[in-house]
């Protein structure tokens, strides 16, 4: 039986953004952000540009991409808009808003080299080209049923493989081998691909947050940190969870409680109406706590989508920067410690604000793993 | 034995790039493409900005980075220039750039976004913030021995992953299986991770130039179009096979025959002098003659290097706008023809441009290969 999904909603989607068009007393805007762009159309490809204007939109694609937007739109998984097949984007941008006479245009400033820019003000003299900021994040920014639906089973499907570590992990295997065997059990579980590039840092190694895997093998003694993720229909889950290997010191295992502690206070604080940096400050007051502050050296967390780290960001700083969560926002929560010669430790789930609090999509257990 | 390798010429590049500070007459150049910081120092992080002066280089990381690039810079494998940590990057920028009091920066107008910049010049009064091009990427176009010997092996290995195809494809299985195969098999040859995701496309789905592998199996009279590459040390390559399973009709012989002769054609254009648009014509004068002119929807080939696809550019076009080939660089060349229903084929090598012509990097037999 096909999985029962909701329907894609792109004309809601749209529609959000052709409010913010008309707010703002512009013709046309310019979307180049593909994951902007997928969100609003259901093109996923590797290249394109999106002109919505208030009754239509233009999607400009090279022809490498002409079928599978025939086929898309057939079946209903890419928006029912224009298609303009291009040999070189910016000319064909150019063109199709001189053609369509629109003198007020904004585009993504966040998403818009200062190079193309140049090229657009160049080939459209009279045209007013204007930057705008999150026109579209603002509505990625809470998830819909259809995205929440997806993110649900990801979760469930990453925490499946992450049941499995045990069978992966042993004294003598390098951490090249576990992170393979790790990505082929994301592949058979149905993910498109890894979310990122996944980490297995064993020992001094794991101290390094963003470590990469080496041919360094296991050995008695060393803490494991396990960290990845995977793409289920454009949307990204990611994971982390901490083994150790044989006997482990007295140290780590006070670590690894301390960043357990940090976890649980940090996902106790997701909630609607909290702020981002609520929620941070919960984790590291934790680690304060257990004189670990200057080691958790990132933020606790980040928004979960079609991008593995979109907004909103959960750190530190000044509250009237912060995002206050509502129902409906995915985010990692991953407080850590990394102490240079001894290792590191960062457990990470994903959680959904709902209207009562929240909900951990992620379901693997949490306990250090010794094998 | 460890692989020897050359030195990492991190100076001779930073010279590169100071000349054309003097020659522009700027005081400051901001690197912002996280593959030309790459290319210049050695970091290989996530996030990263890079401030070279007419004397000293000023490399701002976030926290996480801290510890790699103190090991990095103390075993030779990164640069050794002044490390700043950052919270936050355009704050911290804007700081360094003050107090530093250089009143001209230069900065990548291809790499920078409009926001970024209006940042800058918000938090830089006086300070003139001039968008320059090419001035990494124009020494990244002809790689240098250390380089060379990277792609080479590359190249090599990626070859033998390819002559294990046959192990892997069998009438049944899909394109998704069989993708996760070569995934496996590139991990395991040592490669840090694809270049790419990996396209796996059978039957009336290898139409499509840039398919994702589905659940399709592989039935008797496929096409199957392989496309996959690997990351060693930072460097891709890229290679693209064909397989037929079975009987495959008369009509696909003669695709894959055409696009062929189109690859051997424009693999003999490649040489000191050529310009890419006439490697590309050489190719596509091959497919035009064959009636698959228009089946054609893509250029001839890419530079490969720290980037899977930088310049050169090998396309049609304006000749004013190509590039002419060098002693060095190293491109793809992988002709295709697409024609929905019937299938698509693709055949693709890495070639590096000799003093006397070309060295064909990629070795595997270029066959139509039987399942």
């Amino acid at each position: 039986m096909p999985t029962p999904t909701e329907p894609f909603p792109f004309a809601a989607r749209l529609a959000r953004v052709r409010a913010r068009l008309s707010e703002a007393g512009a013709d046309v805007f310019v979307v180049t952000d593909l994951n902007n762009i997928r969100y609003l159309t259901g093109f996923g490809g590797s290249a394109g540009i999106l002109v919505v204007t208030a009754i239509a939109g233009h999607l400009l694609i090279d022809g490498r991409y002409e079928e599978i937007v025939r086929e898309g739109q057939g079946s209903g998984v890419i928006a029912p808009i224009n298609v303009i097949r291009v040999k070189k984007y910016d000319p064909t941008l150019i063109e199709t808003i001189a053609s369509g006479g629109w003198q007020r245009l904004a585009f993504e400033g966040d998403h818009t080299t200062v190079a193309q820019y140049g090229r657009w003000v160049h080939g459209l003299p009279g045209v007013t080209c204007t930057p705008v900021y999150d026109w579209v994040e603002a509505g990625r920014l809470t998830k819909d049923d259809r995205e929440l639906a997806i993110l649900r089973r990801a979760a469930v499907l990453l925490s499946g493989v992450a049941c499995a570590l045990n069978q992966w992990l042993a004294v003598g295997k390098s951490e090249r081998e576990v992170a393979g065997d790790i990505d082929t059990a994301l592949r058979r579980a149905g993910f498109e691909k890894p979310a990122f590039d996944t980490i297995v840092a064993t020992g001094p190694n794991s101290a390094f947050p963003h470590a990469r895997p080496t041919d360094r093998t296991i050995r008695n003694g060393d803490l494991v940190l396990l960290d990845f993720g995977g793409v289920l229909e454009g949307y990204c889950v990611d994971l982390t969870r901490m083994a150790g290997a044989g006997r482990v010191e007295a140290n780590s295992h006070s670590v690894y409680r301390a960043v357990r502690l940090a976890l649980d206070a940090a996902t106790a604080a997701v909630r609607p109406g909290s702020l981002t940096t609520e929620v941070d400050h919960a984790a590291r007051q934790v680690l304060e706590q257990h004189q670990l502050g200057s080691a958790f050296v990132h933020g606790t967390g980040h928004g979960l989508g079609l991008d593995v780290h979109e907004a909103p960001r959960v750190g530190p700083g000044d509250p009237s920067e912060a995002v206050r969560l509502e129902s409906g926002m995915v985010v990692t929560i991953e407080p850590g410690a990394y102490v240079v010669g001894l290792g590191g430790v960062r457990l990470e789930d994903d959680v959904l604000v709902t209207a009562e609090g929240r909900e951990v999509l992620t379901t693997a257990p949490l306990d250090l793993l010794i094998v």
